[in-house]
């Protein structure tokens, strides 16, 4: 390479390659331990990183919507105390009448009816509001935070627990009765014969696939008349779910949810290998309850309020309702083959295959019967100008450190313990 | 290193390094070979893994909320039947008034004025409400599941189809007509022209970044008037849409979907490069059509009722409401340079040139006509004690075994090939 | 290897071992470079990737139900013009009342009560609607898309402005009066007193834990009296918030947000290590305010209406409502020991622990000043017989091309310029 130009020694730099010497050990012992670890690599990449998990595909998340429609009819009786039959449906027992991947079915309810503003007893339950001992707890103008109005200073008889007296307060009157715990049986039993239509359309933008979960059911008739069931070859695509069988595939009972009502998870799973044919890429069903029972404040409950004029005077009606709330989750992803995450996995194989070198050479050169000739082969020992010398902490004169590099320079036979 | 102390040997440590050796291959082919691979390998990690995909930035993922306002008004005529217009305000035709992330447009409505609870004709297409032929299947007290009350166990002539009998049930009557389908044209068919204001205001919160979707309208009044054209530099910016241009942008148009309903998901995106001065991170629109149509269950629609007291009576006005339901989705990433990805992204891509070695050596070692001279200078044979022999079947004695390491030591020149 | 059988040749592939060969250097400068490179990388590997990144854990993200329950009452005065007090409960302010992960309160409210279809003067306010100078500006059936109505084409003087002649339009009458903006004092103003009781039960499904918020308040009346506080051992784990607290918490303050509305989101973020005892699988809460104040349209409000029938007459109560859109907000991850990802870690870093050679390399052969004996030691240089010759450009007769291969064959000496 003396006296070649710089041009040439550019040109030059193209047409070399540089590979690693290699000690090529025949030794049994080593050589099986080396195969096996690298067996074990090349399976773990291949094996799982590439093939089980899918290296060799781009993936996309799910995308989509979800509708819902409610169908089912309940019957209560003398709930406002009128003695009357009532007929719930949809419209009725579903609060809001649309949710964004949510609904709600009231299964059990408090009715308050026929409240209007006014002045009466406080619910003797609410902090603050039993003024038996002291009537002065009743102050004129104050909220009762926890209860249902403003204190007017009263302090009156209730009329619900004879000898004991309340704070009189402005409120929807009458308030609501808060003794009362949620009937038994649910007064909206019947609800697990509810059934439910789940849409849901799906789209995995990045390959424009587009998928719905209705499928094998051409007929509309048959499509109306069909039930969820989940093992079932063809009816796992049905779309039309019983709320028994949602709540009982929730691991939990009807009976037991809809008292006190409760929160169940619909998981929709889209997971899609698109190397195969779409047809293959279909949803699955999961369920989970969300809520656990405690005994702090179980279930899951809200009142909403229904308001009415009665002859130019407002009223309400006061609805506690308990019921399952069911969240609507989509999930999943879907799979196609693309070379760029198979080069990078088989990259990172090829880097980590590195490791298998690592571990035999600590096996080859500290434990193997013959590693002092490996060693020896292994290695050429260069001693440098700046070379650490046992015992340095003597220090050493400035003529026998160049001395020491002298002899690296011109005696290489006695400074390089191998390899020549 | 002979009689070394431990500590010297410790201490040693600190001052040594190995290298691999290496064979220095000048020759044209492989260079090149070598060269290129190893471009291609440094093209990808520096194009695309680190500038591309911005390899040398941190990430934050977008959060933000977004509120909507609607705007707009309809008028329909004689939709109770009692020959009278009627206008439709925003709080008439957006039901919920509020939801989350989501916003629903009636576009089309049937209604089913003042129903009161009563005994009443079933709807003739609920499954099992046609006793024409059979009288007995009206069982009292039975809920008919996807209808509307419980029957009576009488079985009347229908009012609506002279000459066919159906269940009488209690239920809120007058049923509603499911033989009705949604009419054309649309009843608020007007929707096209209804606006929508989006507002949206992002955080970055890891790089403490706020940012809202209303930018470059500083005065109050032009933002009124404005209103969004997808590739207009200016009104690109505008948050308030025409419903008509977000059902074109989302690919259908607006008359096909107002009659059945259907999804539309309005994407907002930020992918912001922080990098960059902070005005060019603004908000990408798009929009997509959610629901595919069907002939199972075609388009979007829920029932709500009105509930009133009419002389005491309670009675509710039940509305069919079919329309768009809009999914808002706020997505996207904020960048900002930062040294630890880039310094993983390039030892990684260190590690992966390794690759080039890889695929050079196979082709000099098996394919280069110097192969031979090649392999020799790489590989230096050293036969360990166990080594595998040709024919081992032929089982080793014991004496040629001690042999065989005996001359790996003393005889190097015998059984290394290469190298010396 | 010469005459081996081709089944000899593969047995004993699996009896072999390749290791590279290396020059061990003994210098103190370059040691010490090269220690403190390994302790780097080692310490990032260690250290940050697997220690601090736990990267020897293997995670799953929560899921979880939130639901709210809000308690707080208030009055208001005269604010349908009917010099009565009123009160309002939950079931007046919260509306919806439910949502999927969000709550709104109204702080702030405008009431237009008694609305009735029929002909009456546009909001002078609404663009379009102020005909003084110009009364052909009314075209009739015409709506005012963004007013109340479709114009009835007269032109009539405004009660609410003498002097100004607006169109008349059939709407919802008496139309809302735009020019009243949000009153001050906020007419809700005491919802900063009012509680939100936070119920939130998660789950790690991979690991099959479960956990709830509501920890160390086994009583419940203790649970019913706490009230969350941010940085207390016991009550920064109560579930119930004053929502002043929560604005505050968000760096804003109640009477800055209750008038014109905003929106707050509450995180619960529960970063577990399963590791670890389950106990300390906590949640904590923050809170952010996800509207900045700005110019255009500044907080939150939309409006909603009540429908009632007076007298065979429908009317509605309109109310536009100002207040606080809570956005809940569930997070984190939980980690576990798995030796997956520990192992992926180890190896990756192993692998990048190759740059330390790369650095030392470029220090070893260019800048120290025993580069020239280093170089010679690493390298064995080999001239292939297709290699680049310095001044090739006048091209080598076929002769000396094989001359240059012999030479590399034949007398090693001349052209391998190190390690032997």
């Amino acid at each position: 390479m003396k006296m070649a130009s710089l041009l040439g020694r550019v040109f030059s730099l193209f047409f070399e390659y540089d590979t690693p010497r290699i000690v090529h050990i025949r030794s049994k012992k080593v050589g099986v331990i080396n195969r096996l670890l690298q067996l074990c690599i090349v399976g773990y990449v291949i094996g799982y990183a590439i093939i089980y998990q899918k290296g060799y595909q781009d993936f996309d998340n799910v995308q989509g919507a979800i509708t819902t429609k409610l169908k089912g009819v309940a019957q209560t009786f003398n709930l406002s105390g009128d003695g009357k039959n009532r007929t719930w449906d949809v419209n009725d027992y579903v609060v809001p009448p649309q949710e964004n991947n949510a609904f709600f079915v009231t299964t059990n309810v408090i009715v308050t009816p026929r409240q209007q503003m006014g002045l009466c007893e406080e619910d003797i339950n609410v902090v603050g509001a039993n003024c038996t001992d002291d009537p002065s707890i009743c102050v004129k103008d104050q909220p009762l935070m926890t209860g249902d109005g403003y204190m007017t200073g009263e302090c009156i008889n209730s009329s619900r627990y004879p000898g004991f007296k309340v704070c009189q307060v402005q409120a929807w009157c009458p308030t609501e009765n808060g003794n009362l715990s949620a009937p038994r049986p649910p007064v909206i039993g019947v609800a697990e014969n509810f059934t439910v239509l789940i849409k849901n359309n799906i789209e995995f933008p990045k390959f424009g696939i587009k998928r719905k979960n209705i499928i094998g059911f051409i007929d509309s008739s048959e499509l109306k008349t069909c039930r969820f069931i989940r093992n079932d070859p063809k009816y796992k695509f049905c779309p039309i779910f019983y709320l028994h069988d949602i709540v009982e595939y929730a691991d939990t009972t009807f009976s037991d949810i809809a008292v006190k009502g409760g929160v169940i998870q619909i998981l929709i799973t889209w997971d899609c290998n698109l190397d195969h044919a779409v047809d293959t890429c279909i949803p699955v069903y999961s369920f989970r309850r969300l809520d656990t029972n405690d005994t702090a404040s179980p279930g899951y409950n809200f009142r909403f309020a229904r308001y009415f004029l009665d002859n130019g005077t407002e009223i309400r009606t006061l609805f506690k309702a308990y019921g399952i709330k069911f969240i609507l989750t989509l999930q999943g992803q879907a799979g196609k083959f693309n070379l760029k995450p198979l080069i990078i996995n088989i990259g990172s194989g090829l880097a980590i295959l590195g490791i298998a070198t690592v571990i035999c050479d600590i096996f080859v050169l500290y434990v193997l019967k013959g590693k002092a000739l490996y060693k020896e082969k292994k290695y050429l020992e260069v001693v440098g100008e700046d070379a650490y010398q046992r015992g340095e902490t003597a220090r050493l004169l400035p003529g026998e450190h160049i001395n020491g590099r002298r002899e690296s320079l011109d005696i290489p036979g006695l400074n390089m313990k191998s390899g020549d």
